[in-house]
C-alpha cells in the first residue's frame, strides 16, 4: 500500500492544538481568535437559515457576496473585477489555494514558493505531480533574495506562490519586491497565486500591497483571501479568489467537482456584514494594539523578539533560553509553562532549525497577559 | 496554456439550475429540496454561534458530532467504528469523494466506476492521473453486469466507486450485488468508495445495503454520506466519511490541505440534531410519498417513468414525444413547458443519448402538481 503522500504526517497546528488542550495550556499556536465575533453577524445567518436560504449556492457563490467582494477590492486596490465570471467563494483559502494548484499545475510543472512556507503549499502541488521549488526568506528581516528568483525561473516554471503579510514571519513586501516580481513573470505564462488572508492586518502605517492593485501582475494572478481572518471566523471555512477569466474559467472545472459551493446562509449574511467597510479597515488598528500589548508584556523575558508588520503572528527567537531544537523547546514549554507555540522549522522542507518560535496574538488582553505573565518566567 | 482538464464543461447542475432560473422554470433538475428544514436546526447552529464556537474544529470533525455518526452507523448497520481515527467530517460529500481519490489514486491507477455515473468522479480521477473504467448500467432496470466486472479487474485496478441508492437511475443494490462485489475484491488491494448519500431514502420496503453491513468489505471502503440530502439542507455542504484507518489515516493527509476542517457551529449543531434518530428513520416513508404523488400525477402524461426504487429521482423516457437529443429535449422542456430537467447523457462518458431525463422530486407537493400539471400538456 503505498501513499500519495509518503513523508506527510499530521499538520503541526493540528498537533500542538491537541497537545495545548491536553495540557491545559495557553494556545498561542494554531492562529485563532479566542474572543467571538459579533452578534449582529449570527443574526444574519439566522435570519437566512429561517428565511429558507439552505440549498445549493450558485457554485461561484451567492451574487451579493460576490458583489461585495468586488465593490472591496475596487475600494482598496482599484482593480475591477467581474463579479459574475473572475470571483469565486470557496470553502476557506486554504481549499482555494489548494484547487488552484491542481487547476493549474501539470505533472512535472515547477512551483516556486517562499520558504518558510506554510504547510499546506507543498504537499498540495506534489500530489499534482509538481516540483516545488524553495527560495529561501532569511531572519532576522526575511526578505525575498530577486535575484535568487530569477535564477530559479526555468521554462517548467508554472507558479509563483506569493503570501504577503507572511505567515509565520509577519514581514510585509513593499511595492518595490512587487515591482520585481512584475518584471520577472513580464511575457512568461507564469501563474501567480498570491495567498492575502492578511490583506487587513499590516502595521506601523504600512500598505498591503496586493496584486490587485498591479494590472499587469493581476492579469496572471489568482488572489485569494480568507473571511475567517478578517472576521474571527476561522471555523467557519469561507474565502474566496478573484482571477481574470480564463485562470477563473480553469479554477471552476475543479472547484465544482472538489466542494462545488459553500455554505449559503453563511454567504448571505457575509454580504450583509460587509456592508460596513469599517468592519475591515479597523482591523489593522486592532491587531497593531494587540501586537504592541504583546510586545510589551514580553519585554522583561529572554525571548528575542523579532519584528512583526503584518498577521497576528509575532516570532521570538529563545537562544537565550535553551539550545533545544524548536519542536522539543514548544513541546516543553506547552507542557511546563503551559504555553503552546509552533515551531518554525515545521514551515521549512528539510525541517532547518533556526532556533524560532512563532506566537499568535489574536487573543484578549487577558490571555496575552496570562501567557505573558508565563513567558517571562523561563 | 494548456487545461488539466479539457474535455470538462460547466458542471450540468448548474448549467440547468441557471437556465430554470432565466426562464422561471420550474425547476425538478438540480437536485435539491423546495422546502425548509427545521427551525430548531437553525435555533442550534445560532446558539452554538452566540456561545463562541467559530473557530477551527478538529480537522477530523468535532468530537459529538462524530460520536453521533459512529452511534448511527452503529445501530443501523451493526459496524462500529472508531470515532476518533475512523471518522471524518468533510465538506460535503463531493469533497469527501474529491479528496478519497486524490489520497489514493496514483497515476495511471485504473478505477471502476458504473456509467451512467455521477459527474464528479471520472474529472476528479482524471486529474490524478487515474485512467476511468466504465461499466454499463442498461436501462431499464441499470443492474450491474458481475461478469463484466470481473473482466474489467486488473492488477492495476486501484478503486471501485460505488453508490447505492444509485443517482441518477435511482436504483437500489441487493445482498446479492454486495456479495459478489466482495467476493470479486477478496484478497486484492482494491479500495471501495462507496458513495451513500441516499442512504436513509429507500422505497417499498427495501433496505439500504450498506458497505458498513459487510465486515469484510467495509475492511477496505471508505463510505461516504451528506447531512445534506438527509436534513433538507443541501447547501450547507456538510458531509462525512467513514473507514479504517490506514485508508483514513491516508484521506486525512490530504484532507488537512484541501479544506482543513468544516463550519463548527454548523457540526455542533448537526451533532444536537441526529441526537433524534426519527429525523433520519422517517425520511424514506417521508420521500416514498412524494414519488408516489409525482408518479401519480404523471399517470396521465405522455412520459414513461421507470422504476424509482430509492433517491429523489425518478427518470422517464420521453421517445412518445419528442426523438430530440435529451439535451436539446431538457431545453425545450425548461423554456416552453417551463419545467427544468436533467438530461441522463450528461452522466455517460461518451454523451449516449437513451432518450431519458431525470426529474427531482424532492418538492413540496404544489410545486409537484404544478409541474405535473404542465407535463401532462407535452
Ligand atoms: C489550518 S489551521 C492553521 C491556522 C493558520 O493559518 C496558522 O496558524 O498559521
Ligand atoms: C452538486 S449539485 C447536484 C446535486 C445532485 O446531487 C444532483 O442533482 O444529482
Amino acid at each position: 500500500f503505498e501513499s500519495r503522500l509518503p513523508h506527510v504526517g499530521t499538520t503541526i497546528f493540528t498537533v500542538m492544538s491537541r497537545l495545548a488542550h491536553e495540557c491545559g495550556a495557553i494556545n498561542l499556536s494554531q492562529g485563532f481568535p479566542d474572543f467571538n465575533a459579533e452578534d449582529v453577524l449570527f443574526e444574519r445567518v439566522a435570519h437566512w437559515m429561517r428565511a429558507g436560504h439552505n440549498q445549493y449556492a450558485p457554485m461561484g457563490g451567492v451574487a451579493p457576496l460576490r458583489e461585495a467582494i468586488k465593490q472591496k477590492i475596487s475600494a482598496l486596490y482599484g482593480a475591477e473585477y467581474d463579479a459574475e465570471a473572475e470571483i469565486t467563494v470557496t470553502a476557506g483559502a486554504t481549499q482555494a489555494l489548494f484547487t488552484a494548484i491542481a487547476a493549474l499545475v501539470h505533472p512535472g510543472d515547477e512551483v516556486i514558493v517562499f520558504e518558510p512556507v506554510y504547510d499546506s503549499y507543498a504537499p498540495a502541488i506534489e500530489l499534482q505531480g509538481g516540483r516545488v521549488v524553495r527560495m529561501q526568506l532569511t531572519a532576522p528581516d526575511y526578505r525575498p533574495d530577486w535575484g535568487a528568483v530569477a535564477e530559479a525561473i526555468t521554462p517548467r516554471t508554472r507558479m509563483i506562490m506569493i503570501n504577503s503579510p507572511h505567515n509565520p514571519t509577519a514581514t510585509v513586501w513593499t511595492a518595490g519586491d512587487m515591482a520585481r516580481l512584475a518584471a520577472l513573470t513580464h511575457g512568461t505564462g507564469i501563474v501567480i497565486v498570491s495567498d492575502e488572508v492578511y490583506e487587513h492586518i499590516v502595521f506601523d502605517g504600512l500598505r498591503h500591497e496586493s496584486c490587485a492593485r498591479y494590472p499587469e501582475l493581476a492579469a496572471r494572478s489568482l488572489i485569494v483571501s480568507s473571511f475567517g481572518k478578517t472576521y474571527h471566523i476561522t471555523g467557519w471555512k469561507v474565502g474566496y479568489v478573484v482571477g481574470p477569466r480564463e485562470l477563473m474559467a480553469e479554477f471552476r472545472k475543479v472547484h465544482q467537482f472538489n466542494v462545488f459551493t459553500v455554505n449559503t446562509p453563511v454567504q448571505l449574511a457575509l454580504a450583509d456584514y460587509m456592508a460596513d467597510a469599517a468592519r475591515h479597515e479597523q482591523l489593522a488598528a486592532f491587531y497593531e494594539a494587540k501586537r504592541d500589548f504583546f510586545r510589551t508584556a514580553l519585554a522583561g523575558s529572554r525571548f528575542e523578539l523579532l519584528p512583526s508588520s503584518g498577521t497576528y503572528f509575532q516570532l521570538a527567537r529563545y537562544g537565550a533560553i535553551s539550545d533545544e531544537a524548536d519542536t522539543a523547546f514548544v513541546q516543553r514549554l506547552t507542557r511546563e509553562t503551559g504555553v503552546a507555540a509552533i515551531p518554525v522549522s515545521a514551515f521549512f522542507a528539510d525541517g532547518r532549525d533556526e532556533r524560532v518560535i512563532r506566537f499568535c496574538f489574536a487573543k484578549n488582553e487577558a490571555t496575552l497577559a496570562a501567557a505573558c505573565e508565563r513567558l517571562r518566567q523561563v
